[in-house]
């Protein structure tokens, strides 16, 4: 893995200095590689997915592991999106003059070498890629065992497309082990990696910030609240909260628990449960609120503490938003809260308060989400506090560093 | 210090919501407090010192643990430009509309508490509140045991201004207790602690890199350059060269080595070299250089690789710039590098290439400072990558969160 990061380490330097079209060439390479080689990937994926299989491994992760032809379509036009993306590596802002004479702003840079370490989802592979190219970075891509053929196909695709483009294949280095201290070693690397970001479940992030001496960019938990506040719109309410909800249920921007004024709780709680009931949500109710959900079963403790990923939502009726904002930051995770309301002065001061990536006045936590802020794309979403917060895309591999122009200035 | 975290993470709810009136109001209550005490502060200084010079401890740090009047009055001024500083918090920038109706931007939010931890320079507690407070965060500051009692006359102080503004007083704690563990604890309370700012020497911030737990914004080395480019102003090289090095010597930001074209350097060489010699620098060079520069002693590996922090520099007579870049990417730290040059394009070439936290073109490496570079204040000079790189102002205390604005959308 020395080998790897150190060759990454050098890759960076040549990435970094390429040019915006050198940089876009590539991708667009990469692309045509695969079309090319499609039958070839389609081939080692089948491979992957019939060991899987033979492995007892669960359909819903033989299915993330699948390459179908749509997936494989939809990999090569997220490189062409990417392609078309301005260019966040070279801008200059904040250029002003100091008194001294020399004049101070900051470049937008790429960070250098980003370590990704992802599940058996091969299509990350090529989109993780893009995404750190574009950004000017080098990178090493560490996906789960089971799919290791399919990326060592797609590897050489990317491999290929670099070598077109006149950009060091090392630019992006698959890691082809599926031994697990290859991992220990990567988030270890501070010389040659700048920044690893995990992408995957719980468990995964979790052991993979124990063991990090680099910086990550992570989320841990989505616990999204949905907070109905005194005066509310009701059918805004009742639209937001069923939304937030069922929209999809195994997301991080998923709702898990909804606060409820208790001034209006008597008038839509009993609305909100048949229409979870007809949604097939099982619901946890607090005391109060059972009063008017007679259907939900008593929320425990550790049910303002989960994250469902699942038709299961917990209600708790709240005196009022401070009661909400509180509930929030005891068992929130940082990710993503929402209020309704008509009230200007709470709307704002919600905004304010809560201290999450996302904070939304009036629509439902599924926006939390890279392509519907307009980023583009998105590497994940950061519920750290550090560099990026919310989801991450093109600028979140960036940072900026300072640039003074002088004539000869020397300090008096 | 689980106590002082959990006191420190409830306070920091308070002071980030509070208005920028009251944060300022807070700032010039603690200068009255501290014109008021500053007998008492005066009195437990006195202590302090007399205790470390009976300890033995060096001139240099007696020096830097005493609080002259000057200092006093530079705390208490500090205070007030602090005050005067604009208020970073509650921007919110790029609000645009999205086609799904919603509304997108990004908030600038405080990071929530800070940890500060610091050599025996008791100005330095009231430095890092005011920037703390001013940027709505709370703070644990740890101070250096010999500094213990004018830290906590100071942070009576601080106590009381907090108190008069009517902000909870746990939003600036000092840790009472000369107790090293204290330090390995709070790096460690990732759920109390948002990030920890280490100040002082290489050493300390090692120590508490390795340990931490918490995300640290720190610089660990400042192994400056300034290359003089082929055909550059030999009076504008002689004087930056002259300044970057003599203008202090035991500040991060002073250059280390100096890296020569060839082409100039049997101008260059033996200009600088009388004048380095009337300034008392003692010379290290290459091989190459030593033709130039008879009194030099010959350079070994290990001297491009030492923060000398003293009249001691090491020179380089290289090709060209891209001989000077590849020097200063594998011996450098990433903190200030500086090109003298009267070409454009190489310039520009030198500005991007170079991955530095400042890169500066015919200026001395001398600038790269918060004051000099208008931020107001400075906490530290970042050389990480993520978050902040260069000097670390009330910006680099906080960071953007996403806000959206709706009115009932939900996705589709």
């Amino acid at each position: 893995m020395r080998a790897v990061g150190m060759a990454a380490r050098s890759a960076s330097r040549y990435i970094a200095a390429a040019s915006t079209g050198q940089r876009n060439a590539a991708l667009l390479a990469i692309r045509d590689a695969l079309a090319a080689d499609r039958e070839a990937i389609a081939g080692a994926n089948a491979q992957d997915l019939a060991t899987a299989q033979a492995a007892g491994l669960s359909s819903d992760l033989c299915d993330r592991l699948a390459l179908t032809p749509a997936r494989i379509d939809a990999m090569m036009m997220g490189l062409e999106a990417v392609a078309l993306l301005p260019d966040p590596v070279g801008e200059i802002t904040g250029l002003s003059a100091r008194p001294s004479g020399i004049r101070v702003g900051q470049m937008r840079v790429p960070l250098g070498v980003i370590g990704i370490i992802y599940e058996s989802r091969p299509n990350v592979t090529v989109d993780a890629a893009a995404l750190c190219l574009k950004s000017g970075n080098a990178c090493i891509l560490r996906g789960g065992s089971e799919s290791l053929r399919s990326n060592m196909a797609i590897a050489a695709c990317v491999k290929s497309g670099l070598a077109e483009a006149g950009l060091p294949e090392t630019a992006v280095q698959v890691v082809d082990t599926a031994d697990r201290a290859a991992v220990g070693c990567l988030v270890r690397m501070a010389e040659f990696v700048d920044v690893i970001v995990p992408r995957g479940g719980k468990g995964l992030i979790e052991r993979i910030s124990d063991e990090a001496r680099v910086p990550v960019i992570r989320h841990l938990d989505g616990i999204c609240h949905v907070y109905v506040d005194d005066g509310a719109d009701l059918d805004v309410a009742e639209a937001i909260a069923l939304n937030a909800k069922t929209h999809r249920y195994g997301t991080c921007n998923t709702m898990e628990t909804l606060l409820v004024a208790e001034a209006v709780a008597a008038e839509l709680l009993p609305r909100l449960g048949r229409a979870y009931a007809d949604a097939g949500v099982d619901l946890r109710g607090c005391t109060r609120s059972l009063t008017w959900l007679p259907d939900a079963a008593p929320a425990t403790e550790a049910d303002w503490e989960t994250e469902y990923l699942a038709p299961v939502l917990s209600i708790r009726a709240v005196r009022d938003m401070q009661a909400a904002i509180d509930h929030i930051h005891r068992y929130g995770s940082g990710h993503t809260d929402a209020i309704v309301t008509r009230d200007h002065g709470r709307a704002m001061r919600f905004l304010r308060e809560v201290d999450s990536s996302s904070v939304m006045i009036n629509a439902s936590t599924r926006f939390a989400d890279g392509f519907e802020y307009g980023l583009g794309a998105e590497i994940g979403i950061s519920t750290d506090k550090l560099h990026a917060r919310g989801p991450v895309g093109l600028l979140g591999l960036t940072s900026q560093k300072y640039v003074v122009f002088g004539d000869g200035q020397v300090r008096l």
